[in-house]
């Protein structure tokens, strides 16, 4: 049996997903689809458009047969740990292939490529160091060492391209934990990762996607981006106003900062080197978050750094509560958001040797357990609480494959 | 020269508070009115219908010739903190005279009541102690250690009235400074503290006009209860929806306690005895304001206790921040709000004999000093954003006694 894992955001679902989806079934002929998924709050530091149970919804609609959630410790981390903590989940839950886009669809560049670096892991953690110690951002400084390593060409991947950057950790993830799950790739269709403008009549980024939501653009044109299922949930969701970004969120961040001591935002996870007295200094000022984030950006922290530690702040995620994680410990549970009878199947077939336990439902017990998920599960409901039920309340979703229907 | 002294709230000024202000200006004779006032939150541990800017404005319209702001750390505490910060402002200032309401408009049984409570403090701590250990509210069992002394008739106060217990902390604060300051009172007219129905064409209580305000009754009603500056105050904050109550800090308050841990949320001031857990608890459920007090009252703590609370959690109060005052440490500067030509002459003849600083505009040296009160007004600003200046771009107001006009 071939379970194929795929690790999503689905910011929103758009028809480059459902490509990669059907693709990755068919390549790694698969019987099953496995996804795991960022909750509430994305790799790149944002609250999430649509909720995390609505994007199960359509992960569901489009063909996934399990739907996990990546726990906040990773999700919202840099692209090493975020990877590491999916290909973990992925393993965990008997993945045999792991099939991410890239933009030349071979994995070999990614294999060669992870080769030459941990030949020469000491000569690049110096040249990064030295480039850090410059004063540039922490990504500048990884390109810049890894160019400093020569490898071009078609042998070796581009590690400037972001999308290279997670394919490249989800490789070395899957070498790291010795696991046994083959990797593949699919070529990408038409749009780059994160490009902004939408570039083709059936296929756009999801930042392009938000973008023209936001904008104010003409809505039934993503008719032509998005599966149906996806057009009717931000149809819906603009009516009931629940479309999430950062400025809803920004009075809570606003709040906190203005009312929290410099002393105890440094303990959020990533305010390092006095960033907490940045903070403080601008916040009053500080009209909306984009606002926010033009006052407090240098030449050493990025956009996605910045909003990372915002989200931190926001959720109260604490340097203590983020360190196993981000030092790379395994997961401790694995939180179930959906799934189809073939999902379930898998999941009972499995659920014994796991040594992890699988959270359905949120008790007393898991509340310790994955405090800080609920955390931002609050956070993230407090804008509109009539939206969502609160994490205690939701259980799992379930769909038909057969009928295509959801099950109550 | 008679200088007197009155401690507010003017939440909202009314007719009746106009009466008090006319009526304390003739008994003393006094050539000069100083009114100390709650900043944004009050003594009952809500916030201010209207901020206390405003609140200045109406006092010097009403006759003050100078309001000063009685600091966070006394405002919104138990009535015997509340009066010694309150009074040891007065004192500071050079008044002469201080001046409040009462049902039988003598300080003889205030004086009486103090001395032979002091005389039993003994006996009256012990039966305290013995009350509260019995599980009821803290103002209960001082009623009851109170009756327990078996003080009744006209040469004593009934401490189990709201007024009287201000009153009395104001003469013991009074004999506790070895204060100069001649007490008088002046008998209320009509509606007793906190009635919360309005009993007469022209005063009301301050409850009474609030509860009107958001009942949606007729608003017009108001003329005959508050002084037409006051009206036109409250009709233009209805407008501008900046007419505040707890409801709108709720969301503020919901997403601390929901992000913060509950050994955090125990160090904040007042959070005594578990009430961490209780409010982690409850929090979730709430709906808003008065559904969450319902959801965490129990016997042992009144409805104010826990909104003083609430407030110190919003504003971000510490336990060792609020300590000093709460035991009776004298204030370390005086906050100026407001003044007309009278009240400036006064301060300059004062300054140079005063030993704490006066503070007109808030620059980094203030911001330590008074940095809980900054939280506070940046708590109440970040409702409305748009209705006032931050706390640094605000100086003192400025009022022409001759031409009755604000001085730009």
């Amino acid at each position: 049996m071939r379970i194929a894992g795929v690790i999503v955001e689905y910011n929103p679902f758009h028809n480059g997903h459902l490509y990669h989806l059907q693709k990755t079934k068919k390549q790694t002929e698969a019987d099953l689809v496995i996804a795991v998924m960022s909750g509430n709050f994305l790799q790149r530091g944002e609250p999430a458009l649509l909720s995390k149970w609505t994007r199960t919804r359509l992960a569901l609609q489009a063909g996934a047969d399990l739907v996990v959630e990546l726990p906040y410790v990773y999700a919202t981390q840099k692209a090493d740990v975020f990877a590491w903590g999916a290909v973990s989940i992925l393993d965990l839950l008997g993945t045999t292939d792991l099939c991410f886009g890239s933009e030349n669809g071979s994995t070999t560049p990614f294999l060669r490529t992870l080769e030459v670096l941990e030949e020469n892991r000491d000569f690049f953690n110096q040249q990064l160091k030295k480039r850090i110690a410059s004063g540039i951002s922490y990504p500048q400084a990884l390109n810049l060492a890894f160019s400093d390593l020569h490898l071009t060409g078609d042998d070796f991947i581009d590690l400037s391209q972001p999308n290279n950057i997670l394919g490249f950790h989800y490789v070395e993830a899957v070498v790291k934990r010795k696991s046994a799950i083959r990797v593949s790739t699919i070529k990408r269709q038409k749009a780059g990762y994160n490009q902004a403008t939408i570039s083709d009549a059936h296929i756009a980024s999801a930042t392009a996607i938000r973008r023209a939501i936001f904008s104010g653009e003409d809505f039934n044109h993503l008719q032509n981006l998005v599966p149906p299922y996806t057009y009717e949930a931000l149809t819906q969701a603009r009516q009931n106003r629940t479309l999430r970004r950062w400025d809803d969120f920004f009075p809570l961040l606003k709040y906190r900062i203005l009312t929290t001591s410099a002393d105890e935002i440094a303990e959020f996870y990533e305010a390092e080197e006095g960033l907490e007295n940045r903070l403080k200094k601008h916040i009053r000022q500080a009209k909306n978050f984009s606002n926010w984030m033009e006052r407090i950006k240098t030449k050493r922290y990025t956009w996605t750094r910045l909003q990372r530690l915002c989200t931190h702040i926001l959720t109260g995620a604490k340097k203590a509560e983020m360190r196993p994680a981000a030092q790379f410990a395994p997961p401790t549970y694995i939180r179930l958001l959906g799934m189809n009878e073939y999902g379930q199947l898998h999941l009972n077939s499995i659920k014994k040797r796991l040594n992890v336990p699988i959270i359905s439902k949120v008790g007393r017990n898991e509340e310790a357990l994955m405090a800080i998920d609920l955390r931002a599960a609050d956070c993230y409901r407090l804008i509109q609480p009539a939206s969502d039920p609160s994490e205690f309340d939701c259980v799992p979703i379930r769909f038909d494959h057969a009928s295509k229907t959801f099950v109550r």
